[in-house]
């Protein structure tokens, strides 16, 4: 079976030759020629324009899109348009809201073109060994290429989770119960960085990850990240985020259910990213006022 | 090598088996007699009293309590001091807070018996076939029975973390992270359940096991309690509590840091237990006073 991929970062670019050690035919592009000529040289046919992509697919063409969330996907999606034909199948296997992928799912249903929304965890070398995906959209469509999730993913790691938006909905809930499980871990080692007690923080992760009930891929990582740098000395604590988990905390808002944890595992990434903060001047200022308390001046 | 055990509820029981199964020669010994005949029936000598379970450890005496946290503990080692001589050691193997442990080692110490804290995690199915053990106190008194632990434990799955204290400290923090890990993957599934995709949570969670970022031991246990009953129609949504959340965010707020993923999932987890809050009641009330906005009216 032939595969097109367009996008070749570090998921996309994992993707495809784990496609190829599992006999599909690949056809990889990207916009970016480096790119296309890294893949060249791991044996997979490469095109240069999603033209010259379409026209090495023969058959009911079944592409795969793993490039930045957002207009890239739409820009994408619409370049490819004039060269697709009925129930020729597009899988969005990137990080969509799932809105966006509900509204594409339609868009291309009035053309008759097919569209899955594949959200897919597990990382980079998930992506290249053995993925966990998660499949919305019609179920004739996802029965066609049932066998291609089966086989990048690990075991039992693949799923239809429903009607089109279902994958990346399930993507999204996922990256929100991630942040507050990070954020949660995270929490208990700054309370044993400023404890009293001389913890050695890589064999309290590592011990944890020994029939402890807090035992999980996340831990596993903990482990590895101080087996690098005991403490973390060399990096900073600024916690950037790509959009999921704030997602998730609009969608519950939205639904009007209540989520504290992953609401403030999002807020705590926000204050990472400043150095200081408005909301603490004007706590200052009111002590200040009331109290007489002591402000720290800016120099 | 003699084991005795004090406390033979969920915990101490399957440890006493655990022991046994390992080589060690047990005398195990509870207050509830009925326990104690229903070890003795596994082949186990029992003792009806400490006096006589003192009687029946010869050498450097080993005894390990299974006791509930607080007063309890206290007591048993009361009761053991007549019987116990220098250098015997007592292991207190439940859920104590650490500045309990820290006190009842400095106080131990002054009459020359040893005393370490040991936090025991993975669940009544680890004490029974290999827990996750963390312990605290004298190095050269861990190494007299590094080996008990090591036996009782998974492979890996005991560390001696430190100083007095250390071990239930580590395992308090240890619960506090388990807190925010559970909460967080409880609000994803909230999400879920109020979503307008009909998410199969049994197999999402077995999806989410196979690949994903948050595969865990707690999602492998959300998938088991889905087995059972696929919309947890069965049970109502009170989360109680044994402590040591609670004794993880006091930490916190002695050090004087930040950890609100922890905090707020020892909140929702006083809320959980009111059928209404006052706190509701307060803004219902001003919502009304302020803007005429309805409440609803107690019957």
């Amino acid at each position: 079976m032939q595969i097109g991929i367009i996008g070749l970062g570090k998921m996309g670019f994992n993707l495809a030759l784990n496609l190829q050690r599992n006999g599909y035919e690949v056809v990889a592009q990207d916009v970016n020629t480096d790119f296309v000529t890294k893949i060249g040289q791991e044996g997979i046919t490469t095109a240069l324009s999603v033209k010259e992509l379409c026209n090495k697919l023969i058959d009911r063409k079944v592409i795969w899109l793993m490039v930045p969330a957002g207009e890239i996907v739409d820009g994408v999606i619409t370049s490819l348009i004039p060269f697709l034909e009925k129930n020729d199948i597009i899988i969005d296997g990137g990080n969509s809201n799932y809105k966006d992928s509900k509204r594409r799912y339609s868009q291309l249903k009035e053309l008759g073109i097919d569209f899955l929304d594949c959200g897919t965890s597990g990382g980079t070398s998930g992506a290249l060994n053995g993925a966990c995906t998660m499949i919305g959209g019609d179920a004739p469509v996802f029965e066609y290429v049932a066998q291609v999730f089966k086989d990048i993913s690990v075991e039992n790691g693949h799923l239809h989770t429903g009607a089109a938006g279902s994958g990346h909905f399930t993507k999204m809930v996922h990256n929100g119960i991630e942040y507050g499980m990070m954020q949660s871990i995270a929490e208990g080692f700054e309370v044993f960085e400023h404890s009293e007690f001389d913890i050695d923080f890589e064999k309290t992760a590592k011990l944890f990850n020994h029939g402890s009930v807090v035992r999980s891929w996340l831990m596993e990582l903990t482990e590895n990240a101080f087996s690098k740098d005991p403490k973390l000395d060399g990096i900073k604590g600024i916690m950037h985020s790509s959009g999921e988990g704030k997602w998730t905390l609009e969608t519950a808002l939205d639904l009007g259910v209540p989520t504290p944890v992953i609401a403030l595992s999002i807020m705590m990434r926000y204050r990472s990213q400043m150095q200081d903060t408005f909301s603490g001047k004007v706590v200052a200022a009111l002590r200040n006022e009331f109290g007489g308390h002591a402000v720290e001046k800016n120099e």
